[in-house]
């Protein structure tokens, strides 16, 4: 394996909401993700999801509150907790998740990606 | 929880080598640590490893090669694969592991810390 720059990953696809895999290690996975725009209520019954920003400015919506995560801060999302992403502009974030998590929870919606590509 | 600064965490430490949790998600953490001068030979016999460069240039030794990681750059060391990190000039790095890993693996060194402080 070689050294995983992540500046160069991320010049390789321009899609919104579409999670790109980069490596996979104990039963986890590495994802980036470039976002813009709102994205849709769900949660993941069993998966603590973090994020990541590496870029940008983003918004989380929880149904009591919402944080906003700027450059080079964190944020893990518990397992069962709803939430909903936004990006007023394009932000590019790193995810740390369960190979087995699903992309929108329980939900299907015209932005759920059933698998992740791995660039 | 409020998101987690990365550059403010790594205020709050300045030892070499004492790596510090700054989160728990599915079985697994993530620690920060600053690193400067060699560490030891180890492995990890059931855990897989991820160093992710935030600042500086991190040499990683293997019995077989070696890589350089600079910032921004990450990769993921498989269960059982010794290894040995060098650091010319500090290093600060994120790491994603189990919580179950032991610092040097099977072996004990005065470097060796038994639990990782969170921070």
């Amino acid at each position: 394996m070689q050294p995983i720059n992540i500046s160069e990953k991320f010049k390789l696809f321009n899609e919104h909401w579409t999670p790109k895999k980069i490596g996979e290690l104990n039963g986890q996975q590495v994802l980036l993700a470039k976002i813009k725009g709102e994205f849709i209520w769900h949660s993941h019954e069993n998966e603590d999801e973090l994020f990541f920003v590496l870029k940008g400015s983003l918004k989380i919506e929880f149904r009591e509150k919402s944080i906003i995560l700027n450059e080079g801060e964190m944020y893990i999302i518990p397992k069962g907790v709803e939430h909903k992403p936004i990006a007023k502009e394009e932000v590019h974030v790193m995810l740390f998740e369960p190979l087995a998590i699903k992309h929108t929870g329980n939900i299907t919606s015209n932005l759920t990606v059933n698998t992740f590509e791995s660039i």
